[in-house]
């Protein structure tokens, strides 16, 4: 009896940031981190996976390619932890097995999984991949565990992976055990908290290609003398006072610890041998935008308008209220033109109430106009849920009922 | 009795850099730091001091400009405490004081100081002007003072002016003393310590204009939780170490030691708030550039090549053993094309024994070929001596004989 599932997972975006691993076979890392989980409508990874009706290798198709699944590899180590669980859960429970039937935990997998947004858009998608796996195979397995419980195998695919697994403002608690058992998500406020929050991303061009994550955490641990203060020090009590912004939903204190956070963790990037830029020329000018923005309207008296982050790449993440998008996205605008025009999805910008420009002192020379392009593209969102089942009918998701890969982004 | 002199005194580069005032009065730093004189016969300031037959206001000409001294100013005090060490000095040896004469302590000086750099190089003028100005005073005022006294008093206009009081290598001390008595420079090593060291700057072109020093470390002084753990627990032992490698002329520790603590000094300008940025893309590239020659050297065997540091702005300091010079200048020139020719003033590339070629294994594809002029000049030269004095001829230097300012660049 083949048997099949289909899921989705969103992205997160840490607010405290995740870099440094303390073990790097567990994924367990040197301190705690927080995020907020994006609204799967408009990013997200969808995994199908299907139990055939036979023993063999698991296969797997990323984004319409097939992947080998090199034994002892973090998707490998995955899967057989959640083959290990139903496992247990067949011996424990022998009515699930029906007689003359292959026990699923013995039956090969075939998973398909795929973004909706390109690889090229620079946004992580090791999290919301590896959470959509995790939470499919357990779904398929029928396996009876919390999210907090799967974020804890899902964080050794891929460490951030293990926020994706629960919506709302997720914090990733370092725990202190060897085995990991205690390193792994935790819902600190659900989507429905803080309904006017929302996010845009802008989307940076960079020909240079980036240190990846894993090798640039090794380096920074490695090597940097800041990172020990950084992680000793400074993140316990901005873990604790950024679960206080969040509770109390404060946005100027979430705003600058936010800020302080993304810059401190490029500050531990450049303090690394050899050094690790992810920011480039154009991400600094919207750092100063942001700034500025900031600096006039609090000189009106009338606060924070916006908070950024960035991570391990050029691209920003900017968080506001709603009630001030219209300004920042108007501005971003003027400062950074589109090549393609902004299609507006949240109707930012058809908000006629009010005015679309900077708070009055906002300096226009804070950055020249770049060049057209030069952010390539908008993403807006807001705080969403967690991984959500899409589909259990075969064939009704990534794979045909032949077994071959489809891709839901194309309406085949 | 008019009485002239006239001296120039050298630009420093720090490689374990000064950032934070103690004391924002008596520019007392937060931290120890360390720098390389650089040669006077290719970077300097020179200052012409006179003292006119009576009374009156002091007056100072910079680059050719009148400016006004304010009272109260870094530039007054300096000239305060000059003046009163000349007046005790009158006051104890009254045989210096000829009768009839109006003392020196009470006539009034007339300054003229200029660059041989253009301000626009992005170069720090403060230290060499301030440490020219002192130099010169004090030699007029004929005071029996040490270079490491004087330097005392040279920090008080501007911190880092301390260190180009000597040549060679020299330790600004930050000393514990609540007046500054035991904060200023000391020799490390003589400028004949290590003659095959050289030294090229890279001038890149920038339109942001940049946060001043004075008020970017105040603003990370305040803000910057990394800053604190640099000062007690990197930055002491980075000092020793660098005495360390100096002493023993280890350019493979020197070059270690330099590149960490300038990525580290932005490090802590990217964790304040709101960031201070200094490095931009240009700067990022050749920091790629000198890190890929290290390592395609350091895989042959051959060891590190060259080593960078960048102070508040974004120009490159590349310091590096003749011998490797050809190869660094050659392989910048490549990536980042100037306008103009290159001069070639120490003949690097005029040396035809071996290869201008970078080492085999070097990934050329570390960063694209930049515009022309994104590197606007390049400036070569090496470790110089402290200051000098030129002239002690009335109308020989920046002062005519009826006492308005002339420049000394254009040979008038």
């Amino acid at each position: 009896m083949v048997k099949e599932v289909t899921c989705s997972a969103p992205v997160n975006i840490a607010v405290v940031k995740y870099w440094g691993k303390r073990d790097n076979e567990l994924i367990l890392p040197t301190n705690s981190s927080l995020s907020v989980t994006l609204d799967q409508d408009d990013l997200r990874s969808t995994t199908t996976a299907r139990l055939i009706d036979s023993e063999g290798a698991d296969q797997l198709w990323l984004n319409g390619a097939q992947v080998e699944i090199t034994p002892g590899s973090r998707l490998a180590r995955c899967l057989d932890e959640l083959r290990q669980l139903r496992a247990q859960s067949e011996a424990t429970s022998p009515k699930d097995v029906k007689d003359a039937q292959l026990p699923e935990s013995r039956r090969a997998l075939v998973i398909a999984s795929e973004n909706n947004f390109p690889t090229a858009a620079g946004l992580a998608s090791s999290a919301s991949g590896f959470a959509a796996l995790a939470f499919t195979v357990a779904q398929l397995f029928e396996l009876q565990m919390s999210p907090e419980r799967l974020s804890r195998i899902a964080r050794q695919g891929s460490g951030s992976a293990c926020r994706s697994l629960l919506g709302g403002f997720v914090a990733w608690d370092m725990g202190t055990a060897a085995d990991g058992g205690d390193s792994g998500a935790r819902m600190v406020a659900p989507q429905a908290h803080w309904p006017d929050l929302e996010a845009m991303i802008c989307v940076v061009s960079d020909s240079k290609k980036g240190t990846s994550s894993t090798g640039g955490m090794a380096a920074t641990v490695a090597t940097s003398a800041l990172l020990q203060h950084r992680i000793k020090d400074v993140v316990p009590a901005r873990m604790a006072a950024m679960e206080e912004a969040i509770a109390s939903r404060d946005f100027e204190k979430f705003s600058a610890l936010t800020i302080a956070d993304s810059n401190q963790f490029h500050a531990v990037c450049l303090d690394t041998t050899p050094p690790i830029f992810y920011l480039n020329d154009v991400s600094r000018a919207i750092i100063a935008v942001v700034e500025e923005l900031n600096r006039s309207s609090r000189a009106l008296g009338q606060g924070t308008l916006a908070t950024y982050t960035f991570d391990a790449g050029p691209n920003a993440v900017i968080y506001a209220p709603r009630a001030n998008m219209k300004t920042i996205v108007s501005t971003i605008l003027n400062f950074f033109p589109l090549a393609d025009p902004f299609n507006d999805p949240k109707g930012y910008l058809a908000d006629k109430t009010g005015d679309l420009s900077p708070p009055s002192g906002f300096n226009g020379k804070v950055t020249p106009v770049w060049p057209q392009g030069s952010i390539s593209r908008l993403i807006c969102t807001r705080v969403g849920d967690g991984p959500r089942v899409l589909s259990t009918e075969v064939g009704k998701g990534l794979l045909t009922a032949e077994g071959s890969t489809r891709s839901m982004l194309n309406g085949q």
